[in-house]
């Protein structure tokens, strides 16, 4: 019986920490690491540390990364005067799977939540500043989430920001390509009622 | 960019290798390990190397434990004259939870399944014999998956241990409790209608 199986129970608990995992498919991933060669399950264990010890944040955009400077930040190519503030690196990946964008990134980690204990200064903000203190940045595009926190986060940095002589400017709202209007919800299509172009 | 650190890319891939879990989970997983603390992410790994190290198969029954002999085997309440064989490890967990069956298990690792390389000498067919020849077991349930190989292993057990003057039983099939008959499958019906039992 699995119950009585400290270990297995106590892996299950580890897995169940990650996000999105429930209690069932944490057992279900405990059981796999059983279906594991030893050698494999070392190599699953080394991984985790691995990760957790060479990746840290990129001293100039804060994303994170295992070199000195990340990648976007180093290369030479990347428009380093336009830069689009996000709020995870997660998103940074989402931007760049466009292949659109030219310009450098920061991430703030996490979005302005006084009901959860966030406050701009818990977020990579002042790093922000400083950046823009070099000179160097332009054109500032706050893709922080189209939510009430998102918002409220990029309304902040608008207002900070903007005295600073800097073009703050926001992604488009509006219906997501390929979505059936019938079910789009009222907010949404106000937005993209309000925002519309030219044909 | 995620695609990017070597580290993370490794660690979301050896999430992928889990059950039932994708590449999008695992990358989503493998930040989750980044969110960790240091000391929380080294738990993690020596949970991996823990389970791995000291869970092995119960002589007797065959399931994993991490005692010498499982608590269901060492169990002296038990009733060491049934042994219910079961295709895995997770089967004896469910069989468990329903806290009425009081004999012992056999766990086979497996189904018979030619297709998949499966033969019997696969499975532990032979340590289910062994335990036959000690002479205490007087009837062995097949709980084996009601599916194609599930039923062709019960068949091939029932042919082997029956001339060995055992009771071989299996369990009931039916409609399961709760479930709607306009949906039940033509094959559950049809068993249902089969094994119809007087009210």
């Amino acid at each position: 019986m699995a119950e009585y199986i400290e270990s297995l129970q106590k892996l299950a608990e580890k897995f169940a920490r990650l996000e999105g995992v429930g209690r069932k498919s944490a057992m279900k991933m405990a059981f796999s690491v059983l279906d594991m060669s030893v050698e494999e399950a070392g190599e699953f264990a080394a991984a985790i540390l691995d990760a957790k010890e060479k990746i840290h944040l990129c001293p100039i955009c804060q994303n994170i990364t295992d070199k000195d400077v990340c990648p976007i930040c180093a290369d030479l190519n990347r428009d380093k005067t336009t830069v689009c503030v996000v709020s995870d690196p997660k998103v940074v990946i989402s931007m760049e799977k466009v292949r659109e964008y030219k310009g450098v990134y920061h991430v703030l980690h996490g979005v302005i939540s006084p009901m959860n204990g966030v406050t701009p200064d818990k977020l990579k903000i002042k790093e922000l500043l400083e950046r823009i203190g070099d000179g160097e940045i332009e054109e500032v595009i706050v893709a922080t989430n189209p939510t009430v926190e998102g918002e409220a986060t990029a309304m902040y940095l608008a207002r900070l920001l903007k005295p600073l002589g800097l073009k703050v400017t926001r992604l488009a709202y509006g219906v997501p390509m390929g979505s059936d209007l019938e079910y789009a919800d009222e907010i949404t299509l106000f937005r993209a009622i309000e925002g519309r172009t030219d044909v």
